[in-house]
């Protein structure tokens, strides 16, 4: 963050019926991909040259690859590597969560790669993932410890943006608290043994940008949790508002935003690419202040 | 179920280190795949054609497969044909769960695919999917309404088989209740369009095996869902516990058993083929027996 100055994640959310109207280019897994595949490539690889340099990773929604088959996972895959080519840290945003040899194969699976005894399997080699925590601890520790093997992070459902999260993540606790409340201090105890020089752990936990009512007190029961703010954008979250989110420093808030960033071009004259620049830069520019004013550097 | 007189689902959850020796045999697909792949597809079809007479259902459990990367979408493919031809459901055991545009991209990968401008993308063809309701009724709808275009279900996580079960859903709300009764009651509601003509609903739940105290109150809360039970078998669940379940016919449980099927053979001196076709009749037998003495029928 400090290299690069952003905050910002471009989520690679490809929606097939709105992709950008460009050709695979110079990505090789592009000539073996079905049309549709091929397509979604061409469009997140042009998202990634337009808006890398005011970018600090890219999110890859797993949904939107695991709808394309087989050709899902070489896509991502080759983003990933494209990514990481252009300087950018990669999250991994699927929400897994399963039982604890189910968990591990998973994590296995987005980060490191496994050893067997039929050969190795190569992993997605993610910086973050992020983990379903509704099984409980035991289904969210074999993303840390996999992630701890990798040199990578995990970043923990705490509270969504969506607006059905208020049905259980809201909920009131006998004894006080709220369900989201109690899913940050699991946060908070499954990252002390992980947290670096800098104050941040490599358990971090997602917080909506939808709600930033809710910041103050997550940043209160979570100080070592570098958070992911989704939701700025189409979803009706505002940069502006995050402030919270950047006590601990600079690199206390990943700013995500997918549609807000690829459909730009439909709120005004540009071309997709130039359009998608500018509102990822406008974004920075938006966050860092945010995170300066607030008194803090990474 | 009637005509198999079954409600056992053969959990595939082939861990890479734990394989039968066997061949690929004649699946299509094998041709094609990276060596852990192939192995892991020969593996599962040998239990598939092992057991098939004595189930219902094949589940899998996708975190095994995403770890083969591209090759395990195609190694699921197969196995969903190979289970279809042997006349079993098909049941993707992801556990997914996320905002509307994503639930509905990961509905449509898992049942019945998607037409897109670029072309069509088949979708796995799963006769039930599971679910991960942490983030409200927003993050189910999706399934639901896939579900219901393609002819088949949902399985919402309600109250799961692992120990780190009583971290979060156990937990006691304000008002009274606790967080998996609330669940329950959602999966109650969101079923009540879709209950058919034998009583149960095309919304079913996960309630894990292995803490069957639990069922007589998650049968009572959801009187016409068919619940999935895992946890039989190495997670120290057993059939003889889960009578409650089969309160509204024989269809209201489907018993599954992954680890206990495909290691039986580590218990005794039968090679893995005989091994595995008598527990999953054992299994058979004491579900449907367990079920014909609570007075019900299909």
């Amino acid at each position: 963050m400090a290299e690069r100055e952003s905050q910002i994640v471009l989520g690679l959310d490809p929606d097939p019926s709105g992709l950008w109207p460009v050709a695979p280019g110079s990505l090789r897994a592009g000539a073996s991909l079905g049309p549709v595949a091929a397509a979604v490539l061409g469009h997140c690889a042009a998202l990634i040259d337009s808006t890398a340099p005011a970018c600090v990773a890219v999110k890859l929604q797993l949904a939107r690859f695991e709808v394309l088959g087989a050709d899902g996972w070489l896509v991502m895959a080759e983003l990933a590597a494209h990514a990481r080519r252009c300087g950018l840290l990669v999250i991994a945003d699927g929400k897994r969560g399963d039982i604890d040899v189910s968990a591990r194969a998973y994590a296995d699976a987005l980060t490191g790669g496994l050893d067997t005894p039929h050969g190795r399997l190569e992993g997605l080699g993610a910086d973050l993932v992020t983990v379903n925590p509704l099984m409980g601890r035991d289904a969210v520790e074999p993303f840390i410890a996999a992630a701890r093997e990798a040199g990578s992070g995990v970043l923990v459902l705490v509270r969504t943006s969506n607006p059905g999260a208020a049905d259980l993540e809201d909920l009131s606790l006998e004894g006080g608290g709220s369900v989201w409340e109690r899913l940050a201090v699991m946060v908070d105890e499954l990252g002390r043994s992980g947290v670096g020089e800098k104050g941040l752990s490599d358990v971090g936990a997602v917080v909506g940008a939808t709600e930033p009512g809710h910041l103050p007190r997550a940043r209160e029961l979570m100080a070592h949790a570098t958070f992911l703010l989704p939701g700025v954008g189409a979803q009706g979250g505002r940069v502006e508002e995050l402030a919270a989110a950047f006590a601990p420093g600079r690199a206390g808030g990943l700013v995500s935003a997918s549609r807000s960033i690829a459909e730009a071009h439909r709120r005004g004259a540009a071309d997709p690419q130039t359009a998608a620049r500018a509102e990822a830069e406008r974004l920075r520019d938006a966050a860092w202040e945010l995170s300066e004013r607030a008194g803090m550097s990474v």
